[in-house]
Formats: C-alpha cells, sequence, structure tokens
C-alpha cells in the first residue's frame, strides 16, 4: 500500500493540497525537504550510530552479548553472522539532526543516538515477551529462541548500558540528557501499562489511545530529537521544543503504523494480512471507527464484540479480517487515521518554527517527517 | 541458628579470638562499636527512607503503584493496608551513613538510599520470576499474585524510577551518583547471568561462586556504602574506599545468608529447613565442601550428580536433605563459609582505616558489619 497522505507528484508542494482542517506547512520549507535524500540520511545515521552501538553490546557478559546480538539481527539462532533488518533507524537519524540543530557536529549527537536504541530495544525485548509476540522483523523474538529469562535479563541490561554510555561523559550536559532519557522511558512503560490494560476491556476511547501512543512511540522519538542538542549545549526552550517536534512525529508515525497494521502490503511490513485484526489490537482506525456511530460502526461493535467471545477466532478465513477492515473504512475509521497523521504531521512541523536552528537542518527534520507519513513499511 | 561468627561476651573485643588467617580489627574501634545501638541505627534509615520510598512508588501509574506497594508489603494481594516484613534495612542505614562519612547530614543520603531501594526490588522482582521463586519474605512473589507482565513491567519501572529519583537533583553529584548507581545494576545484572548459567553445570568452582556474590550482592552494598557521599560532595577516592568497604561487607552479607540458607532456623529467615538445598543452589557451603576433596567431598559429590538426575527429588525427606547437609559440614563447607564471612568482614573493616571520618560514624560503620555476619534472618 502507497499511502500517500501527502498527496504525490505536482501537487507535493502546493499548500492547498491537505484539506482545509490540516495546518499547512509554508511551501519555501517544503521545497527544501523537497531536495534532502532520505536514505542518505537515514545511512548516515546508521554508518556513525551502528559501530558505536555493536561496541556498546560487545561489553555485555556472555551469554548477554549473543542473545543481543541476535536480537539487533547481527547474528543467527544459530550464533552466524547475519546482516538482519535493522530496522528503518529513524531514531539515530533524529539524534545527529537533533546535535546539530544545537550548532554542533552530529558525532556529538552519537552517544543520544544509541543511548536512544538501547533504551528502544530494552523495550521491545520486554514487550514482547510481555505481549507474547513470537516474531518481529521476520524472525522469532528473543524469548522464542533464548527463553524467557534471557529476554528480561538482556532486555534490563540494554536499559542499563543506554544510561550508562550517556553518564560516562561525565558532563552536566550528559546528565540532562540522561534525565531526558529517563523521563521517555518511564512514560514507554507507563504507555505499555495502558496497552495491557486495554486488552482486557471492550472499549478504549481514541484520546485513551492517542495517550497510549503518544507515551509508547512519541516519547522515545522526542527524547531522539532533544537528545543531540542536549549533548551539545542546547537550552531547555530548545530542548523541550524539539522534543514537541518529535512527540508529534511519533503520534504520526503511529497513525501510520496503525494503517499499514491493517491494509500494508505483507511484503513490505514483514506482518501477516491484516495483522492488527489478527492481534485484536485496538488501533487508531478501529477506536475511531467504533466512536463514529453510524450502520457500519455499529456493526463492527456487534462483530468485534462476538469475536472477542469466539472459540474459533484463530480460524479466521482471509475475507473474514477482509469484510471486518471494510467495515472500519466503511465508518470512516480508515480516513480519520489518515487525517489524524497528516494532522500530527503538522503540528510537528509547525514546532520547528519556534527553534532557531541552519536551515538545512530544518529541511532535513522536514523531509524526515514527511518520509514517516508517506513510508510503506 | 546462633550463628555467633565473632565470638560472643568478654571473647568479643579481644583480637585474638578470630583465628590466625584473619585478620584483626584495632580494639578500640571495637569498643566503639560494641557502644552503637544497631537496631536504632537501622531504625533511622527505615524513618527518613520510607516515607520518600513511598512518594516515588506513588508516583507510578496504576496499576504498577499498586503492584509495587504489594511488592514492597504495604499492602496483601486484596489491596488491604499491611505492615509486611520491610526487609532488614541494612542498605537505607548504609547510605545515610555514607552521606555523614563525607560530612553531610543524613538527609542528604537519603535520595541514594531511595534509589538503591528502589533497583534492589527491582531486581528482586524480576529475578524471582526467572527463577521460578514463588515465596519471599513468607509472601507469594509479584509474578504468582499479579502475574509475569506485571511483575517485568513494575520492575522496570522500579528501575528507572531509581534513576530518576536521582537525576532530578539536578546536579553535578547526582550525575556522579547515578553513574555508579548504573555500575552497580550492570553487576547485578551480570552476577544474575552468571547464576542462571551456574544453574546448568555440574561444578562451579569456588572463585566462579564468589565473583557471583560480589556481583549479585557485594555491588549494590558497595554503591549504598558510597552513593550518600558521593551525594555529600565526596571525591572519587573516598567514594572507592568507602566501595571497598561495602563490596566486602556485601560477601560477608552473602556467606552467612547462604549458611542461613542451609542451617538457618525457619522460624527466623522465613524460608523452609535446608531451603537452599531443596533448590539445588551452589552457594558456598556446597562449593567448598565439594572442592575440598576427602570422602565426605567424594560422597557429596556422588549424592548430588545423583540427586540433579533424580525424579524423586520432590519427595526428599527432611532426613534426606539432613544427611547431606552433615556431609557438606563434615567435608569442611560449614566452617570454610564462617571463615570466609569473617575475613570478608575484617577486609570491609580494615577498609574504613583508609578514609578520613568522624569518629562515631566509623564506629556505625564497624558496628553495622558486625550486625550483618551476627544476625539470624
Amino acid at each position: 500500500m502507497k499511502l500517500d497522505l501527502l498527496g504525490s507528484g505536482p501537487q507535493r508542494n502546493s499548500t492547498g493540497t491537505r484539506g482545509e482542517t490540516v495546518p499547512t506547512v509554508p511551501s519555501a520549507e517544503k521545497t527544501a525537504a523537497d531536495t534532502v535524500d532520505v536514505t542518505s540520511l537515514l545511512e548516515q545515521g546508521r554508518t556513525l550510530a551502528t559501530p558505536v552501538l555493536r561496541a556498546a553490546v560487545d561489553r555485555l557478559a556472555p551469554p548477554m552479548d549473543t542473545v543481543a546480538a541476535y536480537h539487533f539481527g547481527w547474528i543467527d539462532a544459530e550464533g552466524n553472522p547475519s546482516d538482519g533488518d535493522g530496522g528503518k533507524a529513524v531514531r539515530p537519524a533524529l539524534a545527529l539532526l537533533s546535535a546539530e540543530a544545537a550548532g554542533a557536529p552530529p558525532e556529538v549527537g552519537v552517544p543520544g543516538a544509541v543511548a536512544v536504541e538501547l533504551v528502544h530495544n530494552f523495550s521491545l525485548l520486554h514487550d514482547d515477551l510481555m505481549d507474547g509476540d513470537e516474531q518481529r522483523r521476520h524472525r522469532d523474538t528473543v524469548w522464542k529462541v533464548h527463553g524467557p529469562a534471557q529476554a528480561i535479563l538482556v532486555g534490563d541490561a540494554l536499559f542499563a548500558l543506554g544510561n550508562e554510555i550517556l553518564l560516562e561523559l561525565g558532563t552536566v550536559e550528559a546528565g540532562r540528557a540522561t534525565r531526558r532519557l529517563i523521563t521517555a522511558t518511564r512514560a514507554l512503560i507507563d504507555g505499555q501499562a495502558q496497552d495491557i490494560s486495554y486488552e482486557h476491556r471492550d472499549r478504549v476511547t481514541v484520546e485513551e489511545c492517542l495517550e497510549m501512543e503518544g507515551k509508547k512511540t512519541g516519547a522515545l522519538l522526542a527524547c531522539a530529537v532533544s537528545i543531540g542538542a542536549v549533548l551539545g549545549g542546547a537550552d531547555d526552550h530548545t530542548a523541550d521544543t524539539l522534543e514537541k517536534y518529535g512527540y508529534h512525529l511519533g503520534l504520526a508515525f503511529q497513525a501510520v503504523d496503525d494503517l499499514l497494521g491493517i491494509w500494508g502490503d505483507p511484503e513490505a511490513t514483514g506482518k501477516q494480512t491484516w495483522s492488527d485484526l489478527r492481534q485484536r489490537k485496538k488501533s487508531l482506525p478501529v477506536v475511531a471507527a467504533l466512536a463514529a456511530g453510524g450502520p457500519a460502526s455499529e456493526r463492527l461493535g456487534e462483530l468485534l464484540t462476538a469475536d472477542s467471545k469466539s472459540s474459533d477466532f484463530e480460524n479466521f478465513s482471509e475475507d473474514e479480517f477482509a469484510a471486518r477492515a471494510a467495515l472500519i473504512e466503511e465508518a470512516g475509521g480508515r480516513e480519520w487515521t489518515a487525517k489524524e497523521a497528516r494532522r500530527q504531521h503538522a503540528i510537528a512541523i509547525e514546532a520547528l518554527d519556534h527553534v532557531q536552528m541552519p536551515d538545512r537542518i530544518r529541511a532535513q527534520l522536514v523531509a524526515l517527517a514527511d518520509f514517516v507519513v508517506v513510508r510503506e513499511r
């Protein structure tokens, strides 16, 4: 699926294409952003951060180093080298741009990029175990391969390592950066607690869903965008404003993830068809469709309630999931979520107007925001 | 069981009672230590730290606050107030004395005491789940009552909170204190990784056992004894020397725990008779007995190897465990461990000679060390 939330082709630079409820972004910036090579930008983040990340993971005592290397996709389950899918690497790229936004060279952001990646992966290890998820990025999850104890232990180790990487810099800025990282980590944990509690509920409001997604996805992206700047000596106002960009970028990112979780192409996402529906996930399109009212919304509500009691759910056919997806779309859940992605994207970009930074960096941050909402995986 | 490792009565202050291999402590200090009321000292630590600890735990979002309150024994499984056994509170007392050792008032050590308690309890929550332990301090463990996901999640939250409590002080000293806490946490995690790996091995050397116990018990006690001083502005030499005292105190503490784990009075310890033998724990007395050589040692090795393959182990009688305990004692494992506790106790106290501190504080640290090795639970 090509989401194409921003429009494409010649309309791309027009401020008029997003519909009246979406704040528009000055076209001059959009033009500059169009010249940014996002692939190179992500690649640069990977190139600078990955060696430091690998060196950090190498500090872990056996067998934790091996388990972590498996999780990051550097080795396979048998211990042979592998170049697995390391993810999109949006966070490292943001952390380096964050340093540059504060006038520092990108290298200053590297410990921040690595710390954020370590904490992100700590949460993946623990969440996969808590949620019983057996697959991530086309591979068995750590608890499936190495057992629950290793998933807990290595998650703990990555969390500690993330803080260690920053604190051993020994500077006042590193202390401030670590504090922001811990705040984001606490939000991650709170978000996971909410997510777990929602599983046991029939209904979740759109506001509750957005709050949970803000904690699970927004908070750490926000930290990625402030951490380099803080390490580069930025003041709290600058860091807070950059975090605003990152937080709303995270919400836009998650809204797109929620669309891909239902209508994404399995080839691109690496997930099953109708993945989030199979997992009964109360994601934004579902929650928005249930809140919309009207015949399709009501029919959807009845079906999902029946599904939650059905002993046959595991054996549902493609058609049965397709029928639910069609109802979500008919009730407006798909369009609402796409619009929400555009709305959060616009708030993110607007925040950048309140920070002094080089035009080149601003254009790159805008381009990354665009990338996040038009991606296919 | 009264361990009485230091001797008692009039002999107590004599430097000659510990046997020739044990370094002795100047008797003037021992006399001062004898006048210290350890019960009041532990009580003061509890009184100053507990309200701050409870306020910190109250910051957790529901249901994590409730799960944590259950773990700390403040409420029962139904949510009713309870004044459960909060443990011996040695760490908080040490953190406050640590501040005073650096010439600061005890209150300066409070955030350190709370941070250390939070990290200690994070490790208990995760270790109990990883080890499948169903009881702690006479109560069902968190994963038994609230499920594995909550044990993981609340453990994570306590870990994050420990760092947060320190970093929000916003001082250079707090950054240094947090770094020490993270170093100790990494050691805790490494120790647990070793402990898990030893379960799958037939033999563990005495050195491996001491290394593991140093990480699981020594590192965080060391941090408790330096953290208050660091918050009070102590230099790294002072902090490192205090950590040496704490590390060896931790090893003495653990050696005593290992004795109590086999020969402790169930009424006092809250554990089953022969608790560590029932859990097939490779604790110091066992490892030392197996390393000693001679008929009893060999017979013990044969029995334990057979036990590890026995399908009937769960149904072993008191007499069968008593027979194994007798062999450990006959092979010298009990005496070796008692001597090791005295040796570590002496190294700990000797370290105090290399730090400038008020005599009153030194006497209190010596008294706490004495308490640790003569306790019955």
